[in-house]
């Protein structure tokens, strides 16, 4: 990859944030292949589950006692729940429980998760003005690309800093998306832009409480709020984006602007978009994988383990090296407890790392049973497992590409089991299987406020 | 001075996010002398006329707009109009007025703003809890400590680099100054700060645009919003503002913790606030003393004029040469038509930079006779100035000072005076007067609501 980094106060930077908001504004509707629109109401799938799955959870509970403070009015609804807000509530509530879990979709250039602060975003605006499902795709696909693409310009320097950067380009992404939902012109998608650009949210500081959440609602807020400011005639810098003092030469010392205009209209972010099959960080997803498949094709009883040995890239045990976690949180950043519970439960899903799970003494006994090494030709992606039996058998797997990268992605059977374990507990089977027909056929949608309200009540 | 400056990633920052949680919530009412007292009372003052004279900006209307479409419950008023909102987007909205004009107060040490993001988050609170005046003054003052502490730890890097530093530390003040208004605990407090130091608002490449006053605004509503979701159990990192990828080390490479600790709860950071006696930018604000005081002192005749030389320090041209201001955004960046106002109307407020003071034949005529060279061995604070006349003779100051300045503050009159041109045009000058007497009153009264409904209807 070349990268042209940049050096501060660069006063003859590209019109990046003119040419953005004229892309988002003209290219035309559905101006992408198949494979662009399947990704696209993919995602939407994946953020409708996370955000219906994680509803009740107490940073929701926390988050909607301060806005109903303000006496909101009820133009929007709470994915999952009975609450109506204001739309831009709505964005900010619906962002918050879409990432609550950290189980959302990810870019995998830039780890943005840009479902969040886009979707959120759109799904209240729409659900107000009777917004079609086809608008909504559309601006979807566009302004996850105005936030993937900034994020591209500006990754690795500007996470590396300490900003969370799915909150710090989501804004863009909100503005831009909800500026192609209202059909503002050129001009005015430009001033969105600009008016989300002074709000940057997120930093990685908060990892681990509930302000990691907030980052995508709040940056959907504020994305939904600089579109409508637009509309009313509110102004911002032209070159909000890439002036010496805008937004990315002062939140990123790497700014290559060819990252923005390259292929623009051709190439898709949203292409590059993945989802999770396992609610940890990626760095363990291809353990437990190995794992679970060399279980299932074996059919091995996990009490004939003897145990098992991985060899993995450094950063696995850098990050995820906890032996013993005592609850849920900790669990996550447990390689050995993910793997028992993906070994025991055949998923590791958000249930499996609740308290009661992380403390079953029969996961505790497998989990005791795993020993991970270092080793360093061991590509990130990549894991080699063995699993000893008590019988003296071993099987082994070298597992280039885990299950939910961009090599081996996610089927959509896969897609629809994770949604049922994010959405049965909260809905029941019944209605979550409405809920995918609707989302899988989503570009049909006469008002998007239909599916809204089918998560509710 | 001396400063510790630090480089990034420094892992063993003192923990000054509680230290500042502890003082905001422990520090007694009225813990401090009568001087820092009295400043609290004027800085209120003159933000409440900076908000009621620019509240029927187009700015105001736009952002208004906006909020409108939220359909918001009437649960506080917009300073100077008949509108009522939520009391989040009546903090948003009360900030974005009373920064419209740049006629707000500055902290000098740091550039601050800091009445905006804190009093506007106040008032819209305390309106709908019914504080009364002294929890409102006992909170501002140390609302305007947190958000000025954090400043002078980062300035001048912070600034340097690209960020609005009112914006970007008012957020913090806002959150420290709602949290003392309800009463949380210290605990709930260094939440209420974490959660703000998640959303720093603002970017200098905005300045000249609607933008800029939106960072205030913005900055009071999240302030407002983050103490809030403290209060409903929301949870932040305890170190948010120190830990190597809190905010402080990630927006600045200047990390003077001294400047948050030292004497804390002994210097207040607002008696270090200053009120602008002119509408523009400070650093002309000695050439325009200059010329005022030698026409009143010698009581010239503007026509008699033949030329004015000022001598001025080189920021001067550079920030404000503008030598043929076409209108009057550009006339505040001009220091020949401000002097010219200033004499032909003894004063530049707002209404002197108006399109059709700068387009009128009286003040061309006079703006074209004045001429400014720069002498770099004039302090920023100073200028040397000469009225020629067209009789021959002469009159010269040396000014070291100009008014408004921490060395010649405004006297209470003088603020008085500013209040007036602000408000009377909105209000009229009898309901001016009845605001000005209950704001110098305002430590006795009992509920602050009633001096928000007071520029109402």
């Amino acid at each position: 990859m070349t990268v042209n980094t940049t050096v501060r106060a660069q006063t003859d930077a590209p019109a990046v944030t003119e040419q953005l908001a004229k892309f988002v504004t003209h290219h035309p509707s559905r101006g992408w292949n198949d494979e662009v629109e399947a990704q696209a109401v993919r995602t939407f799938l994946n953020w409708l589950g996370c955000a219906v799955g994680a509803s009740h959870h107490a940073t929701v509970d926390a988050a909607l006692g301060a806005v109903n403070v303000l006496q909101p009015s009820g133009q929007a609804g709470i994915l999952g729940r009975n609450d109506r807000v204001d739309i831009a509530s709505a964005a900010l509530i619906n962002g918050i429980s879409s990432h609550t879990f950290d189980f959302d979709d990810t870019h995998l250039k830039t780890i943005i998760h840009p479902a969040g602060p886009v979707a959120s975003a759109l799904l209240a605006l729409g659900e107000h003005t009777h917004a079609n499902g086809r608008d909504f795709l559309d601006a979807l696909v566009l302004g996850i690309d105005v936030a993937c693409r900034v994020g591209n310009a500006m990754y690795p320097d500007h996470y590396d800093r300490g900003w969370h950067i799915t909150g710090t380009t989501g804004m863009l992404g909100g503005a831009a998306a909800c500026a192609r939902m209202l059909k503002l012109d050129a001009h005015k998608t430009q001033m969105a832009i600009g008016i989300a650009a002074s709000q940057p949210v997120g930093l990685r500081e908060q990892f681990g409480t509930m302000t990691k959440p907030l980052h995508p609602g709040a940056a959907a807020r504020a994305g939904l709020m600089s579109a409508l400011m637009a509309q009313h005639g509110y102004t911002a810098s032209l070159r909000a984006l890439e002036a010496p003092r805008g937004l990315m030469q002062t939140i990123s010392d790497k700014c290559d602007w060819n990252e923005i205009s390259g292929e623009l209209g051709e190439r898709f972010e949203i292409s590059f978009n993945s989802y999770k099959p396992f609610a940890c960080g990626i760095v363990i997803h291809p353990s437990i994988d190995a794992c679970v498949t060399l279980v299932q094709q074996h059919k091995i009883d996990p009490l004939a383990i003897e145990r098992i040995e991985l060899r993995v890239h450094p950063l696995v045990l850098e990050l995820t090296g906890k032996k013993t976690p005592s609850d849920g949180l900790q669990a996550k950043f447990s390689v050995f407890h993910s793997c028992a519970a993906g070994i025991l439960f055949g998923q590791a899903g958000e249930h499996q790392y609740e308290d009661e799970i992380v403390q079953r003494v029969d996961v505790i006994a497998l989990r005791d049973r795993i020993n991970a090494t270092v080793d360093t030709r061991i590509a990130e992606a990549s894991v080699d497992a063995t699993i000893h039996l008590k019988n003296g058998a071993h099987h082994h797997l070298f597992l280039k590409h885990a299950i939910g990268s961009l090599q081996r992605p996610m089927t959509n059977t896969l897609l629809e089991q994770k949604f049922h374990n994010l959405v049965d507990s909260v809905l029941g089977a019944v209605r979550a299987n409405g809920l995918i027909a609707q989302a899988w056929d989503f570009a049909n949608a006469s008002d998007v406020g239909e599916i809204a309200r089918a998560t509710q009540g």
